[in-house]
């Protein structure tokens, strides 16, 4: 069955091991902030330094392994119709709000998002570490210089992860206008059993 | 006074809100894996994901500010004679060694250095976040894969820091063969009194 994140809002649930998780963009040009923690110990978390370290590249795409930052492998990407997200980038929140939208209503952005939809599973905001951003674009310049610029993904795209352990699974639909090239949209995600 | 980290080894120590800190790299091309928490709330840290994302690059030097992640800002960097540090890779391990060097002696790493160095303030191994490595050259090429080359960092190179709050700082001289040009040297360090 395929769920779906309303606009600007976020959700958090378990996904077992050897479960195959897909976060699919279905409007286009829209981001999901996604956080893994171990179900048996919380601390155990996503690790954006560790992953890159080990992936040797910022550009995450299938084949690649999401590591914790007790460097145990949490997801397998297995598929990844874009080949374009971001693990540089922290959840948008109050305070990114007010840096770079100083002009608009504040939001809480996919960091209060996924604090509420955290919370019941024992993580609190400061345990929220650096999300992997599916359909971020995120380039960086040869001088080192980051843009934010609208996702490149369509209606339709998607990206897919294997469950390495049991996991709890934070994910948002994205509400920072920069990421979503201006407007916000709903993200789906089902879950799938293990493959034999 | 200037004090001394040997080889492969690592140290923590206080730093008041205006306190200016040099960290020196006394032979060139040597890492310094560097590490800050809120001395009042140590569950408080460096965030890499926030850094960036308020930076707008990966080239952090003269001018740009070390965020937590509650997006305080937590030291300002106010002169580096090199230009060239790394925010993305997490400190080096028993696992790094383990992926990276199978056949090398394995070593606990700047990240068993910080472990131990830290523990006194009450801080333990899963709160050690991605460090801002002084010194450490880590390009991304065009295509977003890292590598990590020697420093470009020569003999008496130093970054200096101010604290914006009161801080616990953990700094390594780093372990791992790659990030240094395949030696081990010492790192200096020293903090001076607020100007006034």
């Amino acid at each position: 069955m395929t769920e779906t994140i309303p606009p600007r809002s976020g959700t958090a649930f378990r996904l077992a091991r050897g479960e195959r998780l897909t976060v699919i963009d279905p409007q286009g040009e829209q981001v999901a902030d996604l956080l893994a923690f171990n179900a048996a110990d919380v601390r155990e978390v996503l690790s954006a330094g560790r992953t890159l370290d080990y992936a040797e590249t910022i550009r995450l795409t299938t084949g690649h392994k999401l590591y914790s930052n007790r460097s145990a492998v949490m997801l397998e990407i297995v598929a990844d119709s874009v080949g374009c997200h971001d693990f540089l980038l922290t959840p948008c929140s109050y305070a990114t709000f007010d840096h770079f939208y100083p002009d608009l209503p504040r939001h809480r952005g996919c960091f209060g998002n996924l604090e509420e939809a955290l919370a019941p599973f024992g993580i609190d905001a400061d345990m929220i570490p650096t999300a992997f951003n599916c359909f971020m674009h995120v380039p960086v310049a040869p001088d080192g210089r980051l843009s934010v610029l609208p996702p490149i993904s369509k209606a339709g795209d998607a990206i897919a992860f294997v469950a390495v352990m049991d996991l709890i699974i934070g994910l948002t639909a994205c509400s920072a206008p920069a990421s979503n090239g201006g407007s916000f949209k709903p993200i789906q995600w089902r879950i799938e059993a293990a493959a034999e």
